[in-house]
């Protein structure tokens, strides 16, 4: 499956060469980030599982390293991901996610005779569809209810709610009923660690209450799931979560940066960038950049300008940024390339067919970003 | 140039067949559109030329029709655009935007040979460098000054500044001065007729201004060019301008609806949907739509439901748009398919590989989205 247009670098350019607009992977802060994860969760008493988000690069390049550090696997949203995720060699899959459709569901099924596959479900009637699906297709999965522990979006109130459908999915030969599913998605973003850690601790307590619940049934619950890049810590050392899904903190974005990055959450860095062009100099305090919303998402905010004391992104529109210049700056050139942070990683991501991976200035390689559009 | 991933529906599919998320085109309100467009420029006593922009849809197909329609040809923001355009039998593309960089000049140069390519320059370094691509490439092209009618983007300054650069165009012999683009962007979302019309009022006396200084130093300025969706009709009726651009009337979305649709500006219907399916139905008043930020750009607001009552898209995130259901509502169950008009449509257009094209609930064609990604 490869992506549209040609890459728009080639190994041993310099970032001057590179054509624009392009995503950049720093290597060195990158690979400073997959190490800080690991290395935090050993200061912990308890042995935790890593399987990261690969819905934030959409890379199995990114998956396999992910993997390498010490993940058990990677998690994902669509199906369509996980087929381009098990093609590019990953064995172990988790759509943290609701799939509702004949079609997804019987491509799910056929992918699950190729790796070990886990789904997430929130409705009666979607267990039976998958046990269709996997009958249909002689295969079996890994299946979890999800809890809303907070977050207002999908998953079954905790508790008794949730013990329905775990006992709905062990009645279901080609089921397996492996856990819960318990993210916080909007505690990620608090600013201040306290609050995080008081929302977080809600979730653990609801996770930890059905998970009880579930095992005094009789049923087996052997993993707890959930937390992110802005939290994991919390649930790693809760003694309930048994495996976190971390999945920006290999980038970071403007967003996340705004989090107080408090113990004991662990530091990372931006290593993920937009390279831009100025293409435009109408005026001594304004300039203008050849990447606008088709290059960058702006949904939690506009992108921040990296390592050039004043000038600030101001405005956006569909193929142009415009940036403020502070009065006495020595302004950037038409032609000159600039390093932009991106608001919001993931939606960003997903707008290129390709990163674009810089050392010191000069591309070392280039990564196909294979699951780009892959939202079926 | 083949999308990656397969598309979401066949000809012949009813729409509750499709999978989601899809992009739909309905095609009865589409053609309606196309055909608004040249019945209300009918009506002015002069004619005047359309080049619609082709960055709202990034499509041959659509672009071939709207040159049946009338239109001169198109225009678009991106040499990779305009590659794309010329591939699928546009002769007349206008990049309606400044090109910077030597990589993208050589393609766009090379391109020239192959249709007619009209360019906009705000800066003398951007006429040198365009002189020396197309020279080395032995085409020509045509060169417009783009001028700052007060959407504070790029331009340059109305007057003498841009009779210096059609000066230095004029002595370049691969570079053709045609005229002025004179787009005023933010125009076009003024709320009320009024607003529009005393902002592009300005933008008309300003484009004179420039027109008559660049004819009085006796050089010829046949086009000036410009105006969008919310606005043409002023521009179509100064007498000054005698080319317009517009493209989103093609499909509105829910930010150019929440502009007062007054004479002497015609009504365009919503012709563009995504449709997505409800995944998740977690609690009575809420549901969970697989639509999130990679299948909807939500830069211009979130996204309408589309004929359902008492739904409202209330949230947004990477994979998911939650509603919230007024009490008392029959509510959709899961795996309903729901309709929802984009809130802009360039960039949700851009975030899909194929329009799921549909005439009364029956897919009729399904069209690729050949330049989606080409923003080089």
């Amino acid at each position: 499956m490869p992506p549209v247009f040609d890459p728009p670098a080639r190994v041993g350019q310099t970032i001057h060469e590179v054509d624009t607009p392009a995503l950049l992977i720093d290597l060195d802060a990158f690979e400073r980030n997959l190490a800080t994860l690991p290395r935090a969760l050993a200061t912990l008493a308890h042995p935790i599982k890593v399987r990261n988000h690969a819905k934030t690069h959409k890379s199995p390049e990114i998956a396999r390293r992910q993997i390498a550090a010490g993940a058990v696997g990677v998690c994902c949203q669509k199906v369509a991901e996980a087929e381009v995720l098990v093609q590019g060699g990953v064995r172990d899959v988790l759509i943290s996610n609701e799939v509702v459709g004949a079609t997804k569901l019987a491509r799910l099924a056929q992918l699950a005779g190729q790796a070990r596959l886990g789904i997430c479900v929130d409705a009666i009637e979607q267990i039976y569809a998958l046990a269709e699906a996997t009958q249909a297709a002689g295969t079996s999965i890994d299946v979890y209810v999800e809890i809303d522990v907070g977050a207002q979006r999908c998953g079954v109130v905790p508790g008794r709610a949730a013990l329905v459908l775990a006992q709905a999915i062990v009645a279901q030969p080609s089921l397996r009923f492996n856990g819960l599913q318990a993210y916080h998605g909007p505690a990620q973003h608090e600013r201040t660690i306290e609050a995080r850690q008081a929302r977080i601790d809600r979730a653990i307590a609801a996770a930890r209450m059905t998970r009880d619940l579930i095992q005094s049934a009789g049923i087996d619950c052997p993993e707890v799931m959930g937390a992110g890049s802005g939290s994991f810590m919390f649930e790693a050392a809760s003694g309930v979560y048994t495996e976190i899904q971390p999945g920006s903190y290999i980038f970071m974005d403007v967003d996340y940066a705004k989090n107080a990055w408090t113990a004991p959450q662990p530091t990372f860095e931006h290593a993920l960038f937009v390279l831009a062009t100025v293409m435009s100099r109408p005026t001594p305090q304004r300039l203008v950049l050849d990447t606008g919303l088709k290059a960058l998402s702006v949904d939690s905010g506009l992108p921040r300008v990296w390592q050039r004391e004043g000038v600030h992104f101001t405005k956006i529109s569909d193929e142009h940024g415009v940036c403020d210049i502070d009065a006495g700056v020595s302004a950037p050139a038409l032609g000159e390339k600039i390093q932009l942070i991106p608001g919001h990683c993931d939606p960003t991501v997903n707008l290129y067919d390709w990163y674009v991976c810089v050392r010191g200035g000069v591309v070392e390689a280039v990564w196909p970003i294979l699951a780009r559009g892959a939202f079926y």
